[in-house]
């Protein structure tokens, strides 16, 4: 299958062109608004000879040339046919927009989306899809993607990879979001969500990897691309949903993923460094930060500077919340700084409070920034104000001037933070954007990213972050990475290893107690809780257990859930190849007695 | 000293009227934009015949008829004239921009703003400022105001007191924040910060009490604001600067407040039910929600509901971070959403992903909300969605009528949430605050305002509501409360008190040990924090005594800061009258030691 080709298509057709409102219609209006290559972008309709008054086949058969890829915005029953003739044309894959298949959870639906896997698998064709929004590819400028969404310029360097086109609808929906990639998986079945993010860890274009999911079918993929991301030091920002039972329950419904046990999840975040973030607009925030930024901060100590008293205070007390260090100035930097600022100013105190005057002095407010940018007790600067939509105040313009300035004499990372949510004017946060800095989210967001990005920059994978503080590291040779499912375009992960030694998993079940395994330990254990992920179900009671296995499907393994028994097979808490209600039944209730005997002590939460 | 009539002025001057940018201009400029009461608002500038086409007087003493206010935008060097020539007037108070006096700590400056407060008493005269904006009477359409914000019409019933006068500025500018009045204090030497929050707890427009504080200098009184708006239940939202070292700091050189304890704020704010919030987009976010929202939850059950299931997959597990109910619902309740809802949603479920289907029909989106406002296991229903700025779907005016024709039907508390910043189409917002419904901001904020919606609509003052869970609640009588420093518009608090026992305060020390003080001592408590409020410093050191007591000016007094010493002088833990440096370093060691004797188990952070 060749992922990259049809990600990358030089050439595609629309099947279901259209002028009227719908996913044809979109994709078709979508690529007169933004192609750069329309002519290599074909509409085919059989009912049509015109689209939006260019020509339109009646079918894809009678499209020139050869084809990268297809987009099948026409109904269902159309579509298996419609792929042979994509194949015929010599597509690499087609997005596949049409629903009514797994994600309805009937035995038809469940049928359907087989048979179009089959046939994707026989054809040799990736699918998109099916059910979802389509993709597109701002580097190259293609877009196979269906939704219209406010006019605007959004190509940048985050790539986005989503399990709902919910999610990913609201991001190309917010002002200043900007992206390189951007994918609706929808149901998945042919190509995984974790085969576009390990595309978006090799690419080049990409500076950051960003995705939400709700579960995991490939397990082994999903931690190769965090190993090789960590490896290139690209970050990967994940919102993951699933903390809590109930929206556990709700990703289950909605994408039939079971997201598995939180606590792995998060312990694989946090030993590749992946940044967790809970909601879309900390998603876009942290990953538009990282694109922009100009340099990563070379530690975690951070100097913020505020217009006002009370701004800086907030700030103060904000950072306290999250523990941001705020260092001390140098005495020297203290001295230029009284010199420099209105003489009831406390020029000793971080967070800054420079008073409105240098607002209004570029040269000033500059000298002050380079001031505190070049003092060796700070590894990043904030500038803290409230960037209006609507800009009343010159001072907006002279303190850009000032910060361009410093800027250019200094090296250290900066960035600029927001008070007030639905403010930034377009045009001057594109300017800051083109420095090098990023213009952050209102306050509780920016904190958030901020402590994102200093826990991003002083990760250090492989060598000297540990993930349990007071835990040993042990010393241990490279592992070999897991073969990815798809050639990516950069270089393959497996010239690169890390450069010391790799850190044991900890793993904090929910009970609270902190267990820490060995490397192969915790492979195993992530292999094993793999299996989970992709298809097990928590059951506390012989009830429940029958009811998954029900819903599973037959015949199904009961394991004992519990994070303090590593070895789970050495104390009876494993049965497999149950075939039926009874033997679920007989097995829930053998494992139970062969834990309470050989494993007294340990928790457990089920099996 | 008639506030009322300085604060709801009928005629008023502004001296200093000019075209230029500046604050006289900005007044100018702010009256010809939004007054409907023009011909009551007089310019007064000696150099100037006419001010932007309109007669500008040569004196205040010209002005004809009577002024009940005077904006003084001319240097500091014409004030105290100007000031009585308004007094000649008839004003009953004036609004001085002019900085310069205590905020800038010379001893030249401070005499100056002495001398201004004394003229003040003197003449009887209200005066806002030195060194403020002014401030805006929305109710009355009257703008004693100097900053330029861009132009909209901002009316509303949300009132704010500001020690910061960039943190009204901030406000101002959100998009879409509305006030009944708002005040920057500055200095507040004559008129207290207290003062205006206690007019806006009596005035019958204003809905919500907003301030933003670094310090109190009058603690009586700001309980007793606190305690006649719980009395009442009207909400007071309060951001108050000072939780971590570094802020403290900062609001000592920014107003010169001092911060106090910040956990006696704390304790004081949970008393009375006060909203605690920490930025300016969390005060401008609840306040607002406060005065729209139709009416109040009964309980604290909630249900979310959305249009995809990721977004309700993120609500479910933010609700859960912040300790969100979500009931389930009754059966007749699924059963009723089981016919609404495709069949593949998951009707059983809260948050409950409704698919985006219902988000094109609205009979089936207002029989959706129907079902779920009327299920008794719910006291408050939100729809989640992100509205955006620009409209390119149709679903959102689908959504609207669905939402306006359930609330017709229903009785119960409805808000819509948002996942992205920097939307919201003004509109459609106005048009749901219309039918009582709030557009909360973006996740993490709209999280913290509900949270605070269910504890305020739970809080209930002076019967049930336990401030520290666990904590027996002793039966009490009624307390008296203070006098209120000025007549307000509103019903006198005399006429209204508990219906049951008051509680008493809860305070947590920083070790973070829980002591409970009946009401009585925690009235003791507060009075003398009340003075430390005002005056004092955390000092831990005997350097730390002397360099405190340097700054605050001799005599001093020292007295031991320890939540677990209920009574100071019994352990020898008071010195008072110290004059000098000598003295407190005497003092110092002689608390030290007679407290070590005394108290030797107490835990104690100084003097």
């Amino acid at each position: 299958m060749d992922l990259l080709r049809f990600l990358k298509p030089k050439s595609f057709a629309i099947v279901g062109a259209s002028e009227k409102e719908g996913f044809g219609g979109g994709t078709c209006r979508n690529n007169l608004t933004y192609s750069k290559d329309l002519d290599r972008v074909y509409f085919v309709n059989p009912s049509r000879s015109e689209v939006f008054g260019r020509a339109c086949y009646k079918s894809l058969l009678d499209v020139p040339g050869q084809l990268d890829a297809v987009v099948i915005a026409t109904p269902k029953a159309t579509v298996l046919e419609i792929m042979r003739q994509a194949k015929t044309k010599g597509a690499a894959g087609v997005v596949v927009y049409a629903a009514g298949y797994g994600e309805v959870c009937t035995p038809e639906a469940e049928a359907d989306e087989l048979e179009l896997k089959n046939l994707a698998l026989e054809l040799d064709l990736a699918i998109m899809g099916p059910n979802c929004a389509g993709f597109i590819n701002y580097v190259d400028g293609k877009f196979l993607y269906s939704i219209l969404h406010p006019e605007r310029d959004r190509k940048g360097k985050v790539g986005f990879v989503s399990q709902s086109g919910q999610i990913l609808m609201s991001l190309l929906d917010s002002p200043n979001m900007t992206f390189s990639y951007c994918f609706s998986c929808g149901n998945a079945k042919v190509v995984s969500p974790e085969e576009y993010l390990s595309f978006l860890v090799d690419d080049e274009d990409t500076a950051v990897a960003a995705m939400y999911l709700e579960g995991t079918g490939n397990p082994a993929l999903l931690e190769d691309c965090f190993h090789r991301a960590a490896l290139k030091r690209k970050p990967v920002v994940a919102l993951k949903v699933g903390k809590s039972e109930r929206a556990m329950a709700i990703a289950r419904s909605h994408t039939g993923s079971l997201t598995g046990s939180d606590a792995i999840f998060d312990a694989l975040f946090k030993k590749y460094g992946v940044i967790r973030v809970s909601d879309m607009q900390e998603l876009l925030s942290v990953s538009l930060a990282l694109a922009e930024i100009r340099c990563l901060p070379q530690g975690d100590r951070v100097a913020i500077i505020c217009l006002s008293g009370g701004e800086t205070a907030i700030c103060a007390d904000e950072g306290h919340k999250i523990g941001i260090k705020f260092p001390d100035f140098e005495k020297a930097t203290v001295e230029k700084l009284r010199k420099l600022l209105p003489f009831y100013a406390a020029p000793d105190r971080n967070p800054l409070d420079i008073t409105a005057t240098p607002a209004y002095q570029p040269e000033v407010l500059s000298q002050t920034l380079q001031a505190v940018l070049n003092d060796p007790n700070v590894d990043m600067v904030l500038l803290g104000f409230t960037l209006m939509e609507e800009i009343v105040d010159n001072a907006f313009y002279v303190m850009f001037e000032g910060i361009a300035m410093a800027l250019e004499l200094t090296e250290k990372p900066f960035a600029c933070l927001n008070f007030i949510e639905m403010t930034r004017n377009a045009g001057l946060t594109k300017r800051f954007a083109d420095y090098g800095v990023p213009m952050l989210p209102c306050t509780k967001y920016a904190f958030e990213v901020l402590r994102h990005i200093l826990d991003f920059a002083v990760f250090d994978y492989g060598r000297k972050r540990r993930m349990v503080i007071g835990e040993p590291i042990e010393a241990m040779g490279p592992v070999k990475p897991a073969k990815s499912g798809m050639a990516g375009p950069g270089k393959t992960s497996e010239s690169i290893e890390p450069s010391g030694p790799r850190e044991p998993v900890a793993f904090m079940p929910p009970t609270g107690t902190r267990v820490t395994l060995s490397e192969l330990e915790s492979k195993a254990l992530l292999a094993e809780y793999g299996i989970q992920v992709g298809q097990g179900v928590l059951a506390k009671s012989v009830k429940e257990a029958v009811a998954a296995a029900q819903t599973i499907g037959y015949p199904v393994v009961l394991k004992i859930e519990s994070a303090e028994i590593a070895h789970k097979s050495d104390v009876g808490g494993v049965k497999l190849n149950l075939a039926n209600d009874r033997e679920v039944e007989k097995a829930f209730a053998e494992i139970m007695d062969s834990v309470a005997q050989n494993a007294p002590k340990a928790a457990h939460n089920g099996v």
